[in-house]
């Protein structure tokens, strides 16, 4: 018997899909996976609880925000937080022996708890790839005009990616403050990744650097825009680490030119995306009508490292929920024919369905009496009255 | 960093799924999807996080099997341990508007926590359909010709359903023991539940019965095999819910003759498939090369009014791993076009690539020198070497 007091009641940030919904995320799915697959990516599953200490520990996602658990034998489980680290696991282990690089990719539920009733989902869907074993911007460039077609093919329009390297912000800093893992750099890091501008400029003033330096890190913050913001992004820093990282972006460019995606993308050198998990190219997608990145991605070369092997990989993941409330509100499909019976007539309205669904109709074939709700039909695009003589009602 | 003992482990029961199956586990999905949508049932998705007061206590699993864990509010979860509760949730809830019946289909995990390394999975897929809101013989044939139909659509051809009726055996009991809820009649039940008919047979030897009831309870045994079963049934029994149960069991063949189905059935009335679940027709799959049943399914009366809703459902789940695995070991696809490219000629072979994936192929656009592998190109079907002026290696 279910407790009274939680009878209907979901876990926080846990929702249900209902069919409506549900039509119309299966027609998004298959249309980014035929998009992944024509380019050669192959799927893949991993379960949905790991070992704390395998996937927790290197997930990109704070302890706090994991859904922990033990097993019977007293080993502490963590429902994955992300789909990179499980993947990377695999890529590592089973599929090394195939040869990389490996395109991989995913669709599947993560989990990150949630603390306060703000609306955030604590499970959400993610459809991604992953480019493992290679580290040219052959691949970076892929992996991004990849994105942007299977956001078109889910029927997005409105949206726009946005590219940084996180190469550059860490030389520009280091060259600031002579060391990136100096408290002032990690300080100014974290302003960037929570997208505090104000905090940063703040800080800019209060910071003992020289003035110089100072007019610098202002300069950081306009470096965004179209492809122009190269040339005043080689000039403000010294180092070969931030030049490096320029020449990547340039490269990167021209092949979304040939790619004919270069209209969808800019730049923007303040975007990090992460403290800690990406190491080169990086990006982000968003749509007028969501409030938060739909999609994101970039170059990750420390994390198969920590499973033992020296791939490099870039990936992007979209999140679906997001990408759902972009696409917007979708009319009720209504396609599927009701075809009703009474005792008399079971038989001949068996016939009838079993053609419609050979010729590709969706047909419930419903007794008559069975049916608690007068308004029941409404919910059809055509009913068929097999009782009647067969009369039709479109 | 990752932790070195557990690297690559997974927890007890949790598996990968690798591109190789991954694709033919698609095929299969989508195979029942089409079936079950083309009936016009419509899918659902709910968490995979519940509140174990809700549906950890209406589930048909046992507490020791469940995986659980608290929120950080404190309220106990449970990973879902099936999915019938949670659709019952939601049918008694946001769907019950729509008018009942409801048909609705899933496909998801569920989880069962494993205490041995018995290589059972402990996250397994059910795919399946709920029919909720009608009593009608014409629901059950439904569901099961449903079910029949989507295992032919996955391509199975060797299988077969066993139909039992949960009444009639609590009928018997209860004529023989005087109320169905006696220790005796609850012991010989889970006899039949556990398929220990040496345990049972022994029971029946030392329990202190007429003689003519330790001869029916024997005879209960050999009730099984094709329709003939219900005359022998009926003769056996005199209360009035095993004649009831006889009479909805032909009733429902009769139906399964029309949908022409009854090749693949038989009946047999020591089936119950759980202690407390089901409340009339029942049934379960199987098939020669799996060990355990394929799928299984019936009526269950008593859930939903559990969520305050008075509606009666039948629905079947379909255990995918073990289908996959009736399914036999099949041929890697190789389906994948491989087009190399240097710095030279990106650009022809982007133009290629995108040629052969207008026309429905997978290609994979690989930059030469990032291959770490010479037997990279076996996992294709085709290599198109821009590089060499498109020499082609099929």
């Amino acid at each position: 018997m279910v407790n009274n007091r939680f009878m209907f009641e979901k876990p926080l940030g846990m929702r249900d899909t209902l069919p409506f919904l549900y039509e119309h995320k299966q027609r998004v799915r298959h249309a980014i996976a035929n998009t992944v697959t024509s380019w050669g990516y192959q799927g893949l599953e991993t379960p949905m609880v790991e070992y704390l200490d395998t996937v927790g520990g290197a997930s990109a996602i704070e302890g706090t925000r994991l859904f922990k658990l033990l097993d019977r034998q007293g080993h502490s489980l963590v429902l994955r937080p992300d789909l990179t680290v499980p993947i990377a696991r695999v890529a590592a282990s089973q599929l090394k022996e195939q040869g990389y690089p490996l395109r991989l990719h995913y669709d599947g539920p993560v989990f990150r708890a949630q603390q306060t009733e703000g609306g955030k989902p604590a499970q959400f869907e993610q459809i991604g790839v992953e480019y493992i074993g290679e580290t040219s911007d052959y691949a970076d460039a892929e992996v991004i005009a990849l994105q942007i077609e299977a956001l078109l093919a889910s029927g997005l329009s409105d949206f726009h990616i946005t590219i940084g390297h996180i190469g550059y912000v860490k030389g520009l800093l280091f060259e600031i403050f002579g060391g990136h893992r100096s408290t002032e750099a990690e300080q100014f890091l974290r302003y960037l990744y929570e997208k505090d501008y104000v905090g940063f400029r703040k800080a800019v003033k209060e910071v003992n650097i020289k003035d110089e330096d100072r007019q610098r890190l202002r300069q950081l913050l306009s470096l965004r825009g179209k492809h122009h913001v190269f040339a005043a992004a080689e000039e403000m820093a010294e180092n070969g680490a931030c030049h490096k990282a320029i020449q990547e972006l340039k490269q990167l460019y021209q092949l979304l030119q040939l790619y004919d995606v270069h209209s969808c993308v800019s730049f923007d050198l303040t975007v990090i995306s992460h403290m800690h998990y990406y190491t080169g190219i990086l990006f982000e997608g968003y749509t007028p009508k969501v409030g938060a990145s739909l999609c994101n991605g970039g170059r990750y070369d420390q994390l198969l490292p920590s499973f033992q092997s020296d791939a490099s990989a870039t990936g992007f993941a979209i999140h679906l929920d997001r990408l759902m409330e972009a696409l917007g509100e979708q009319e009720p499909l209504h396609d599927r024919v009701l075809i009703l019976y009474d005792d008399q007539t079971f038989s001949e309205a068996l016939c009838k369905a079993q053609e419609l669904r050979r010729n590709g109709e969706k047909v419930v074939l419903q007794w008559i009496d069975g049916i608690s709700d007068s308004s029941y039909s409404q919910h059809f695009k055509r009913v068929v009255d097999v009782c009647r003589g067969g009369v039709v009602y479109e």
